[in-house]
């Protein structure tokens, strides 16, 4: 008999996270099943909670949520080669079919039957025990932590972002907000070799997050600012346009200042989504040729994760600010939400034996 | 003492196009003097009658007009090794700096200080006589005509067009607007090996011809047609969603309509400019990584222009509806902006010689 | 009981090529087994014949030869979705794990764990009946006969060898044989828009077909010239130094004259290979940054060669010069091995109904 | 009349190196002329005076010899206008034409015009004076001495070569030879990023350099060595096989194990050159698609050059093994020339005023 002993988050609607008792699931083939240690919250997490969708991704049944998580190996389906128990392994959440043309053309984030962790209808990982595909699970070297795995996810975006936006040694990099994924973006255009970066926000104490982790510049910008006023304030500060401009928010305001902001013949990657249409300023990439690219997600980025915080050059714990245990989920879900400029990365520890030290 | 015998087209300013003598300019250093042979009209010479300005481009001094040009060297200026007196020459308009960064990189169409004919202040090529870098004119074989050569500029512009696209084998190719651009764009589509094109336009005249050129399909818009119809339209006709969408319009429901219908993974390419902002759905770009390139004006695409028409694989003569002789050039102009169903590239013959045969 | 008539063409050793009664396959999950229709002879296959290895690649046990076929849907395994019986379609030879990083990036033909029809010890199709993994196989549309789907395979390999060079409008194609290989790249580049390709040759017949298939050049080459001789010739014909050079035979002259006789800036592109290391001036990649890229195999260009033939851009049946019943295999081979100047591309038909007509 | 207080290091043929008086030369149009402060010693400088050639260039008359080189401005030709007299400044030693077809691509290094210091017959710029295009000498910032402005254009090869080979995050790099090339790619492909760099040398002095740059590792490698024990080496120690490969030195050996040592789908980037043709295994590049390219000096690199510098991302100072005055020029050639192990990077103080402190 299967147990029932999996204490899981659970999205049952808007407003409506509740903590409860799942089955443990079975690995099928090719799966593996974990015992979850680390899960951090993401935006996304909290936007499903308050809207019950995300573009044309819709609630509605009952969902795990999660999927920034890490955790160890307990049991391993049939066919698996690379993992065995006891290894602890991250999580990348998006499970691609490997067949479709976009799988084979190697953009597996775009891949038409993708199975997503927490991304409606597919249950998430913020859960004593998750099954998942052992195909999309990394095996952590010893000087890596589950709480650095469940964290690898977050920065593949920034990796994937910088690598849309070929970032490198002689760019001049604006990133518009300093959130969690504007901090990973930071953390990796300055590993990627960056010549200068500069990062806006309308908190001061994100701003001095930014600064910790090596931003060249920070400019704090006032809600009610003018956007000629904050791209003037950009160039002065930077001392010239930026290459490439990163929107980490995704309001009409920080699209437009990016655009207009950025050096001819440079681009800008929108990466942070909160409007779905906005007044865009299209002559500047007709008349100055700068060109726009989206990131959806991450793709084939792990690796080069492991590799980045293995070796130390990008130090990814540092954008915790705060940890729960699994018993406070809805306490972390609610810091996250309504303390924007305190919380930044919250983690929740999954593991019962977890307790704060 | 120099000839005043120099009848040139020059804008005074709004709806002040004036037929006027000047005088034959002495070719500088590297430039060579040509005796022009044909001028086509190019929208954007028409934009400036109207609106005395384009985006930052403002008009502020009597301007002579165009800049689809061809002619016949008639003086060679000091430092002109490539060029010799009685060649027959097409016309690049914009004379870059080649030092600038820009320049040095190849991307010559963003130099900074680039002088462009017929772009404020800098005289147009719509004359008698007119004086031009030797570096930017083009010798023209025997077997392409004056006529073909003032037409090597919008060919230019497609080219730069589908080489920013990355047009070719495979691609499934939607195409918004059917005028001089939108048909250059087609003839080097097909050129660049599109599998398919289809063509979208108000005026079914327009669709006629992108028929006549090659188009594998046409579709009529209605100017009150929803964006979702005109997306379904596209997709059931095109029996998949485009690749590549190239917008050659540039109105809010054209860009619209590019993004929304091109294919996720796939880009939409910006060529025509009516509206400095729009409305434009981002999301689509974020969700979808659909990429988003403009093109402004041309670079280094005359040498394949010439190929592409010398070896007969382009046939960009039949984009010509009307030709005038360089006396009624008014009348050309009115022609050109009032009758968008006829007109499509109205070419005026500036040599003296020539009469309507 | 299985049925053991399933007739087949199996390499056994160094000239030891017999046919011989098999089992016929059951197809696993996501497999496909297929009534062969019709298979094309390759070089490769050859080469196994006469030494048994090619490269690191070496046969040590009886082997079903052939890897260019289509065929017929008979049987359809567990799992397969886009397939039922009765279809027709041509066989991609090489099955990819789609896992591993080569994979995942989208370079299948690089995979670690491929297996490849008739490369050592995978069994080919040369066979009455044949189970191929159902992800590899492409319906054919009606337009497109069987003999055509067996030679997507070759021109597959024509279509990743442009890809690689990116071979376009503007470009001026030396090809070097003008075999299978040399031909399909003709076709290919033809349908890409290269502006002009010249084809070189020791065989004036082959050199008729390379005309016949739209070679704009040919030049016909002496066994004893002097690659200086060889290079003025190409260059004075074609009228320009290649920008793209495509060697498809791999001997150390030819790999010397695409090298030397490409463009400054240019690049030469390896698809033949009859010699593991050759005597190469690399003088001229670092004096003149002429980049090398080698091709093996194809990769995700089935789609387009479904397209290139069903819309009638490439008449790939034009290729053929043999066709062979089944029962004929062997004699089809000696044909094929021995007289190059007649044989360019052998079909056998495996179908026991088809008979010469 | 034109003073002759011009001390000028003179190549007058094979081992005929002379320190003598020439004019000091006015600057041209576009030309500053300058007081020359630092010019460092090539290799390429030592095999004219060695061979009297270098591929197709040959010295048939006496040249100047030095491009490494570095001055202040002292007197500002006809339309200069970014540069005036006191500017301290690199020197690019490559004079583009700007005009020609590379050029214009942004191909400056392919120009078929360039007037390249102290390649025969353009005079170098180991001279008390020399006059320079304004448009390839760059303004040093006050933090970059004339010693490390000197040092830029070997930097900027470093920059070139990682840039042709798009070295990265993520890249395992393999550095043949520990020379001055082979360290100015070391402390590039760091600065760009590079997940790991081994470094291979005979000489274990030069690979001590290498670690105290960054190297992660070093190969001591015997003349006599096979090819195969390197190639096994480098893998054992790197942990992998290098994802691209760097060959500084240019003999068949290096080569060899360059290709050979590099992962499949990887890269090889030439840059040294030691023999003008060489036994190659062209089978890795088609079996295995190792990509091979070859970098012929440097393109547009100073600006980053400059930054890098700048910033203090790379200490290219300590490259600087031997300093001399002008007046021992010639010793200072012996010496680079006779104790490869010691002596690394040679600078040659031009002005009269520096003495050794």
């Amino acid at each position: 008999m299967q147990s029932t002993k999996n204490l899981s988050v659970v999205l049952h609607g808007i407003d409506d996270l509740r903590l409860e008792e799942r089955l443990i699931p079975e690995p099928k083939d090719n799966e593996v099943l974990l015992k979850m240690g680390v899960v951090g919250i993401c935006k996304s997490d909290i936007h499903f909670c308050v809207h019950g969708r995300i573009g044309p991704f819709i609630l509605d049944a009952p969902m795990v949520t999660g999927h920034e998580g890490s955790g160890t190996v307990v049991k391993v389906g049939k066919g698996v080669k690379h993992l065995k128990e006891g290894d602890r392994v991250a999580i990348e959440p998006g499970v691609a079919c490997f067949r479709c043309d976009y799988c084979r053309e190697g953009r597996l984030n775009l891949c038409k039957n993708i199975a997503f962790c927490s991304t409606p209808p597919v249950d998430g990982n913020l859960a004593r025990y998750h099954a998942h595909a052992a195909d999309f699970c990394f095996k952590l070297p010893d000087n890596i932590s589950l709480e650095e795995g469940a964290l690898l996810e977050p920065l593949s975006v920034g990796i994937h972002t910088c690598t849309r936006g070929n970032v490198g040694v002689g760019d001049h990099v604006l990133i518009l907000g300093a959130g969690p994924i504007g901090l990973v973006t930071l953390l990796t255009a300055k590993a990627f070799g960056a010549s200068k970066v500069i990062v806006l926000d309308l908190i001061q104490s994100r701003l001095d997050k930014a600064k910790e982790l090596g931003a060249d510049y920070v400019v704090l910008v006032d809600q009610k600012a003018h956007e000629e006023d904050i791209i003037k304030k950009v160039i002065d500060t930077l001392g010239c346009e930026p290459t490439k401009s990163i929107d980490c928010v995704g309001f009409e305001l920080t699209t437009r200042v990016a655009v207009q902001a950025t050096k001819t013949g440079g681009m800008v990657i929108l990466v942070g989504l909160a409007q779905l249409d906005v007044n865009f300023p299209i002559s500047d990439l007709l008349l100055r040729e700068v060109d726009v690219r989206g990131v959806f997600r991450c793709v084939n980025n792990y690796p080069t994760a492991l590799e980045l915080v293995s070796s130390g050059k990008v130090d990814v714990s540092s954008l915790v600010t705060h940890n729960y245990k699994m018993e406070d989920a809805l306490v972390a879900f609610r810091t996250f939400k309504t303390e924007p400029e305190n919380a930044i990365k919250v983690l929740i520890h999954v593991d019962s034996e977890w307790s704060r030290s």
